[in-house]
């Protein structure tokens, strides 16, 4: 199985106190204004299975997940995901949006955790098989995105890590998008929420343009 | 990370209705008269994440595990169970007994499913690392071991599945075999349990032996 690259595929990225919500919901404002029924979904999750599996992932009732078991259960939920909810709604023609998708098994699993990024990357070739044509990444410096987050109440297991944690992570993006310049855009998160929400939806207005172009 | 043989680790593998628990229960007779404390286990499972995630293989409540789901749910729990219950034991100079291992991937997932074996095997290598010094494998025919299985009552999702999927799975196992002759035993599970469990405990017994040998 090699890597397809669907046009009609956005994926969002960003670590913790990004601001992915207030952007998600305006990509969806974006969508609506432009007369187009996009399929909304999330990882890990977007299946009732693969929601399961993120519950294993998140929950803090049983004993940690290793490294290992953590990058496998990531891939098994995106196998899920990726069958169960997002090829199918692509291969009748829809948008699809997913809240998080294969570069953050790269960044969390990998550049957080020290995982293999070969490793990684004969996974995504194996179970996962598709590539977003724009992933939308919202950066912001670490103490910013904990200091938001911290705001909201409980952390899951993930948000409890430390803050050299999320800055591998947060630089294991940078490098995500550093490698792929045309499918990545950058967002400067620490802006004010309109600012961060319109450079996304510039973005997705120039695919969905593009995108209407090829088509005609 | 490459595949160690840990020369008190052995396996039980077999299909459905095979006599599973009798051989079970007659290895921990051997061990207990031989005055050795072996850690008992068990696949998918073994501690409580994994257990979990065995939860999430087998039952019916959500959308079926797509094959590549259901190989990385199989491969997350096990190195949740390696690195949590199996190789401490080892470390410590324990025995240890798994009903089922990774022989069971290559005969279900792989064999039976159709997975590339070449993938189960880097899993195998990148996230398990070690074998079993002894597998005993029970083999029975398909319709026999369906027979004594159906005799207890309802099915799990794999138990519902069709008898050519179950010969897969036995030719998967009995490939095995032939390819690792020193490490497998095949017993013929059609056999009376008396007579199955009997050479079982001889073939552990003359580990158990060998093993007292090399350590002396």
């Amino acid at each position: 199985m090699s890597l397809r690259t669907w046009p009609r595929l956005v994926t969002l990225e960003g670590g913790e106190g990004a601001g992915k919500s207030t952007v998600l919901a305006a990509l969806r404002g974006a969508f609506e204004a432009a007369g187009i029924q996009a399929v909304y979904t999330r990882e890990p999750g977007g299946t009732p299975l693969a929601e399961q599996i993120r519950g294993l992932m998140l929950d803090t009732q049983h004993e940690p997940a290793t490294d290992e078991t953590e990058l496998l259960l990531a891939f098994a939920a995106r196998a899920q995901h990726v069958r169960a909810t997002v090829l199918p709604a692509l291969q009748r023609g829809a948008w699809v949006v997913s809240d998080r998708f294969t570069d953050a098994s790269y960044a969390y699993q990998g550049a957080g955790r020290g995982g293999d990024a070969a490793f990684i990357a004969e996974l995504e070739r194996r179970v996962v098989g598709i590539r977003p044509a724009l992933t939308l990444l919202l950066d912001v410096p670490v103490d910013v995105g904990l200091a938001r987050m911290r705001g909201r109440g409980a952390a899951d297991r993930i948000e409890s890590e430390r803050n050299e944690f999320f800055e591998r992570v947060r630089q294991g993006y940078r490098d995500r998008a550093a490698a792929e310049p045309a499918r990545f855009e950058v967002i400067d998160a620490a802006q004010p929420a309109e600012a961060v929400a319109a450079q996304a939806v510039a973005r997705l207005r120039a695919l969905i343009a593009a995108t209407a172009e090829g088509a005609a």
